[in-house]
């Protein structure tokens, strides 16, 4: 028979928890209605239980004591926003074992962990949303298990990190460097005190290992993402790129040609046409490209209270719908399997364009070394950009190569940075032409 | 039990017929191993069953005869592939009475009859799927049903006709006019023999009385959308709309205010750093704005066989899942009841920026009385080209007011209009500001 109620039980009344709460306890809120039957914020667990979040709390929900979610039986989801790959990853294995199941924004510990409470949740026949932990607010997990379920997914990229995203933007429209943007960034709560998550595209790695088990059924794979963070970008190549009509994002970027996948964050150079060029801010955008549908993009907010409130909310009504309609484990977590055997390439296998900037002594001959080097080592330049005239001082020499592998550009770099007229320590950025 | 296998029937082997065909067919397809059940085309009926659509179809499928999908109990989807509102409708209904659910990208069936088929569909207890009925393969309408649902949804507007969104993307591009650019793009099929429903907005406001129910629950209200099309723009418009800095794109808009609604249809000036204004060609694309996630966007191709086709099969997979499942109609047809009270407002009410393109007499004082006009109407104007100097001719006098009701627009224009120094024949386009 069919429950009369479904009983959420919230642990972490953070900044996403206070969010979740302020929806699911919104006076005119629609969601009854929608529903059709009945659904409560039945407790809240915090440590903290004394702070006010700014949302009304009717009496007796709000607790510190975990057993009143784990081991009340009227429970039925378990939502874990607590952060942290720790505690949080106990409370989600006893609330699995418990029969309870689970909504979680943790993508961390999704990315670290999510092979084992898949594997016990799938054992335990319950369900383990996870809209909320890519993406934000955006329904990017719904859209691609199945919105998109007739496609082969070629490729998922883009934007999804808020933090760095906003960082880069700064540094776009003010010319500023890295530093100052990011203490200011700490300064107005976009960075957080160790901003290392964030900035070093580790967090968007997380959700990069999750976009590539959705997309191409590999199980997750997180120490498989190679992984480069934006501290190296300065106003000086910000400058260049957009000489060349490019801006540079930080990209998490998962391809797979049917045998192999590439699972990629580092900054990149994109077409200022090209509608990601125009994600600025805290705003996060992904590309998906079907074999059937083509190119798709989804755009929204990346993080925030209510925003990712909204995507929590959206976990625990599918999953109380499949609980009223006796249909629990209707779709799988990934949308598919999650066995495919492709590997990963290695980084050094990759294909890319690219853009490099070197710091060269002043005088003749100088490019025509870089030029030899390149083409030694089969990478063709696209375009040059010399600038300045410094007598016997160091000038920039920028150039954008055609498709080129990286193994290639690695030793290449080797060898020009040990060239006696070049400084050592050539930029390098990736280039990814793709339309939109 | 649950079935074996779940059976499909599709009526109308045309575009996305075939597209449809092209991937359920596909042997290299993930379909089967995403379900973990099996899913077959089981019957595809036209009345021309020789024409070679470039699919490969197995023995005994392709059949001109309608009862071999209709009567036949091994059948439990029906995909209404045929168009158009009469023998359309009349096979719904009849797959509906036979107990079976339903797949239709049929926006006008749906626009002008849906609340017969809905209901119909709902007694009997079958599913009606439409996603592919409106901005072809962008899941929107999963979206705003699910991965939107914590939402109380205020606006929804973008671009959701190919066609009129490939012809202004001609127009501007190439400074062209629109009769030109028509005929062109029929002889390159991007438009129809009879383009009346793409260039007069009909088709567009068929998908935005669907998108109008989705969001705020109304009934389908096909005649109340105020419905404006693209076949008054011109290249002068649009090159002074650019000198503003704006782009002109037909637009589908819904807002709600919680009790009122607006659903209109016309071409819409949007300032050209707007993702929006990116969207060129057959592409569409949709902001929804909801009250816990913000703004979010979805871009894709709006139309074409296999993206048409990928919406098409998604409904079709979640149907089978509910079948499979024990779990039909799980989620509403319209992620919710279809009752709110929610009037539809008069356009004269309806609140806007305004371009106005005047062609007055190159003499004093014109300027002066149509800003007094203006101003007696409670419009206040916010910028003012004035072109040219023809010594006893017409010039054109083009003004952007700030916001400003339609109905003092309308008898701002007549009184302007009546001036013996200004042409009659005053060019009106409204413009919106909104984020993005």
């Amino acid at each position: 028979m069919a429950k009369d109620t479904i009983n959420v039980g919230l642990v972490g009344f953070g900044t996403v928890g206070s969010g979740l709460a302020s929806i699911m306890l919104d006076p005119s809120s629609e969601l009854d209605k929608k529903l059709g039957f009945s659904m409560k914020l039945a407790k809240i667990v915090d440590k903290d239980i004394t702070t006010d979040r700014g949302v009304k709390i009717p009496d007796g929900i709000l607790t510190n004591d975990l057993s009143e979610v784990l081991d009340d039986p009227a429970i039925d989801i378990v939502v874990e926003l607590v952060g942290g790959t720790g505690f949080a990853g106990d409370l989600i294995m006893r609330a699995i074992n418990a029969g309870k199941h689970v909504v979680s924004a943790n993508k961390a510990l999704l990315a670290h962990k999510g092979g084992e409470i898949f594997a016990a949740a799938s054992a335990r026949g319950v369900e383990v949303g996870f809209e909320a932990s890519v993406a934000g607010g955006i329904p990017i997990i719904k859209v691609m298990k199945e919105g998109l379920v007739a496609n082969r997914i070629l490729s998922v990229y883009g934007i999804i990190n808020g933090t760095a995203n906003y960082i880069l933007s700064r540094m776009t429209t003010e010319c500023a460097p890295f530093g100052d943007v990011l203490a200011d960034a700490q300064k107005l709560g976009y960075a957080e005190a160790d901003p290392t998550f964030d900035i070093e595209g580790i967090d968007a790695a997380h959700k990069l290992t999750i976009l590539g088990s959705l997309a191409f059924g590999i199980p997750l794979a997180f120490d498989k993402v190679y992984t480069e963070g934006i501290t190296k970008i300065t106003p000086v190549d910000i400058a260049f790129a957009s000489e060349f009509g490019y801006r540079i994002k930080l990209l998490g970027i998962a391809k797979s040609d049917g045998s192999e996948v590439e699972l990629r964050v580092h900054p990149t150079m994109i077409p200022e046409g090209q509608m990601l060029a125009k994600v600025d801010g805290v705003f996060n955008a992904l590309y998906v490209d079907g074999d059937a549908v083509g190119a798709t993009m989804y755009y929204g907010r990346g993080a925030g209270s209510r925003p990712t409130g909204s995507a929590v909310l959206a976990d625990i009504v599918d999953i109380a719908r499949n609980i009223r309609g006796g249909a629990v484990g209707r779709v799988p977590a990934f949308g598919r399997p999650i066995d495919e055997p492709l590997p990963v390439k290695d980084m050094q296998r990759v294909k890319s364009s690219y853009y490099f900037r070197f710091s060269v002594q002043d005088r003749p001959g100088v490019l025509s070394k870089i030029a030899g080097i390149l083409g030694n080592n089969s990478i063709s330049i696209e375009s040059v950009i010399q600038k300045g005239r410094k007598e016997g001082g160091s000038v920039p020499l920028v150039i954008l190569t055609h498709e080129a592998v990286e193994e290639n550009v690695t030793r290449a770099l080797a060898e020009i940075n040990a060239l006696e007229s070049v400084d050592p320590g050539a930029v390098m950025i990736r280039v990814e032409g793709a339309e939109g």
